[in-house]
């Protein structure tokens, strides 16, 4: 760090603000290596991250990786795509020019500073994801007939009608004894403001609600232009409809603003390592045994379009990035406590379909730009695109994004043609315009995809506590690194953290030695 | 609408999606104005407007414009422009390239269909705008000892206090009046999950309040990388620093998301209209006097590159979309109650200081992507750029935004120079990296700015009732227009709701003369 840059941190910490990040800036590997080799397995971002810092630090480095492109679940489908399951079904995306979906990771909290500050370092351009739209809907099948609602509404009316209760509850003395005097006469002033009630604490139609919710009709310009206010929707309709159970995802920390995507799919930033390390890498390369020994690491692979010959690679330290699924079946020399900690680790599944359509009717029809609409039927979500708004033509979506749960399973037992099918059927419910717009689509159920057999590693409470750091530890010459192998699971964050973190210990131990 | 889109409006109306809007999408001007001449005073959004859907209707149409460039209010100050106040003080921008300041209107709401369509059909270009950012500040300098606070943490804390004292009292039997016990079963679901309750439905330190709140330290990755919960804010302090004031101008209809702004500043507007009927403009021309006959208009003006020349224009019609504080010290030859009603009107101040600074600080250093924090000190906003994100380099922020009240008044009289000086001291207070990294800035007071002389039509309710109407009657073969004569004032949105329903009219008349 600069003197500056130095005293900016003092200034920062003072204000408690840099103190919480798991991420201290770009990582110094101080010390010589002395020409030690690592072997990396896989390249994904762990798998990356490590290959650019190890090499940065004076390490010869090899990249063994089992697709024939970087990135890993950091992967983007455009027209002209292809790929196959588990199973045999491929699929050929069909995406018009400048669509794409993303089918692993598509956003990136603001407090990912790891990734951030790679993307900053290769160059990679983001642009804001939008997680929460207002008017955007909540839809559950069992609530106001079916007929979506604008998230809008919902959040107003459940945090007017919470308020009103409260404010009334305060009034009458009920919660004197929680709460003192002076506190109970600014909590009334906070409930007035926050609940956009009228003067006499009630929350109902009117300009003060509809300023959240918005309007009847909205204001306009020249003659009968004048505004007309809306009418809330009751609580008991909120709290029988259980549609405020999609108020909450928005602003959990994960997903608060500001998030973001690399602008072009997330792959650019698998592409910006790749440009940094690719000459590293040997593609199509298939790992089917991992042996150590006190000198050092042989792993066998084969060339998955040469299949039969098995080729071998060594170094003196191998970082294995590769899923557990995976790995789990693959012959290593661990000790038991790190082969019982790959064994112990059940991943999360996850089927996402990705349709294109004529227009985006979404933005023209309904003015939803961006953002997510939540329902209770089986495609869970729909996610509109965070880019190229508002400028009419075709549009390619999120049909449908299932995480864990019988959704999950239902999908990815299908034939991607069915996937696709039902997420046209289903969406049509919020959207009517699905039947008339749809043109291709993508499905995507990751414990099909080969080269993971699931989405993430889905930690109990247990299981973290009985294997986590038997998996981390180094075990002679091998450490594992990917999000697997962090607190933050699914997340690109996690895979570089915990890369960095195996890095350093590894580096440690090389240079101590 | 062809036969797809009409079945798209009628799907659209039966969700109840499309009523409330004001704009019914491009005007349509059916019937032969048979060489009917227009003239429109004033090239802003209402003026060009009315220029470019009256040529397409066939009318001959000139547009005369005080200033030397389109746009009016929609403008953007870049390094490389000048502009001179009322009061002779001069101002040259020295921002680095690619950076700039709206001192105008400078974000559009996802309901502002008039807008987005002109933005669609002249290909402006759109990205989101962020208002809210859960990582920026809410500071008072008589709250918390003046240490500004984030958004998420008062934000969760003061919906979480609200939701155990809610939750609390239902238990209690407090709300048995009020709430039917199916419902307060739901309620008490509905709290825990809103108000990141735990099963004892308190609002405390832990994983769930820290879910949304955010963790003292974050997860990581590796060895040693578990979270650490954060310690909530009690609510008598969030109520007595005042700062659950700050949390809801995100939720109310103008802000919500999905917010834009043009790419590349709030003028590329201006510039795409221009690009259509810059033909039309005359520039430097300062209308003096505004006369109608039975026959036709005669404005005379003077071109302020050589005055005291008076200059004098024709038409059959006149569209002046002169501020109305301009427009009242102008001589027109409209009826006592226009007249009236141009005089009636007060307008808005406000002033608006962009500061560019070395770097992204509010990046780097805290992790505050877009957004606006609020304070109570005389700046009341520092808002940080909703674009060129983590790219590192220089950065433009609005280090001040007044809006009426006496911050307002005292940053207009203070000289340019002085106005920049404060912004940075009292910015200072919330970002102590100011002092270090400021480097130039601008400043518009609005009541200072010769082609307005203040911000925007500030209609009291008794002042509509009286005179609105008045305002936007056609008088003869004058009709005026821009968001004075709209119910959106201060919103372009309002300007060109105005020019479409004040030239639709005109052109009844003319039509069906």
């Amino acid at each position: 760090m600069t003197a500056g840059s130095a005293a900016m941190y003092q200034a920062m910490t003072s204000l408690g603000l840099a103190a919480e990040s798991g991420y201290k800036g770009p990582i110094a590997l101080g010390g010589d290596p002395k020409g030690a080799s690592v072997l990396v397995l896989g390249a994904g971002l762990a798998g990356m991250t490590a290959a650019l810092e190890l090499r940065q630090a004076g390490y010869k480095v090899q990249v063994l990786e089992f697709n024939d492109r970087p990135g890993g679940r950091n992967w983007t489908l455009r027209g002209g795509d292809r790929f196959t399951e588990l199973g045999g079904a491929t699929q050929a995306c069909e995406f018009d020019e400048g669509l794409y979906i993303n089918p692993g990771p598509w956003r990136i909290p603001y407090h990912h500073h790891g990734v951030l500050d790679y993307c900053r370092r290769l160059g990679v351009a983001l642009e804001p994801f939008q997680q929460l739209n207002h008017n955007a809907f909540l839809h559950n099948t069992k609530g106001f007939g079916g007929k979506p609602q604008r998230i809008r509404d919902i959040k107003t009316d459940f945090q007017g009608h919470v308020s009103e209760l409260l404010a009334k509850a305060t009034q009458q003395g009920k919660l004197d004894d929680a709460v003192t005097k002076e506190d109970r006469e600014i909590l009334l002033q906070a409930l007035k403001s926050w609940g956009a009630l009228d003067g006499d604490y009630a929350y109902k139609a009117g300009e003060t609600s509809s300023e959240f919710r918005g309007f009847s009709k909205d204001a306009g310009g020249g003659l009968g232009a004048a505004p007309v206010p809306s009418e809330p929707i009751g609580l008991s309709d909120i709290l029988t409809s259980r549609l405020w159970r999609g108020l909450q995802s928005f602003a959990l920390y994960e997903f608060q603003t500001t998030m973001f995507q690399p602008v072009g799919g997330m792959d650019m930033i698998g592409k910006a390592f790749a440009a940094q390390v690719g000459d590293l890498i040997r593609y199509h390369a298939k790992v089917t045994r991992i042996q150590q020994s006190e000198s050092g690491v042989t792993v066998t692979y084969e060339d998955t379009k040469s299949p039969g010959s098995p080729l071998q690679a060594t170094a003196d330290w191998c970082i294995c990035t590769i899923p557990l699924t995976v790995l789990s079946q693959i012959q290593i020399d661990v000790g038991p406590k790190m082969q019982a900690a790959i064994e112990a680790v059940p991943y999360a599944s996850s089927v996402k379909v990705g349709l294109q359509f004529r227009r985006r009717f979404w933005e023209e029809d309904e003015a939803i730009y961006g953002g997510i609409s939540y329902t209770d039927l089986p495609i869970r979500q729909i996610s509109y695109p965070s880019t190229g708004y508002n400028r009419g033509g075709k549009g390619v979506l999120l049909g449908a994004y299932t995480w864990n749960g019988p959704n999950s399973y239902e999908f990815a037992a299908m034939a991607p043609a069915e996937r696709i099918k039902r997420a046209v059927e289903f969406g049509g419910q919020i959207h009517p315009q699905y039947a008339a717009e749809f043109e291709t689509g993508v499905a995507v159920a990751w414990h099909r995809v080969p080269f993971i057999l699931g989405c993430s590693g889905d930690w109990t409470d247990e299981a973290r506590a009985q294997h986590y750091d038997n998996l981390c530890q180094i075990d002679g010459r091998i450490v594992l690194a990917g999000e697997h192998a962090s607190y933050i699971p699914a997340w690109q964050e996690g895979a570089i953290l915990s890369s960095l973190n195996a890095i350093e210990r590894l580096h440690h131990r090389v240079v101590g030695a």
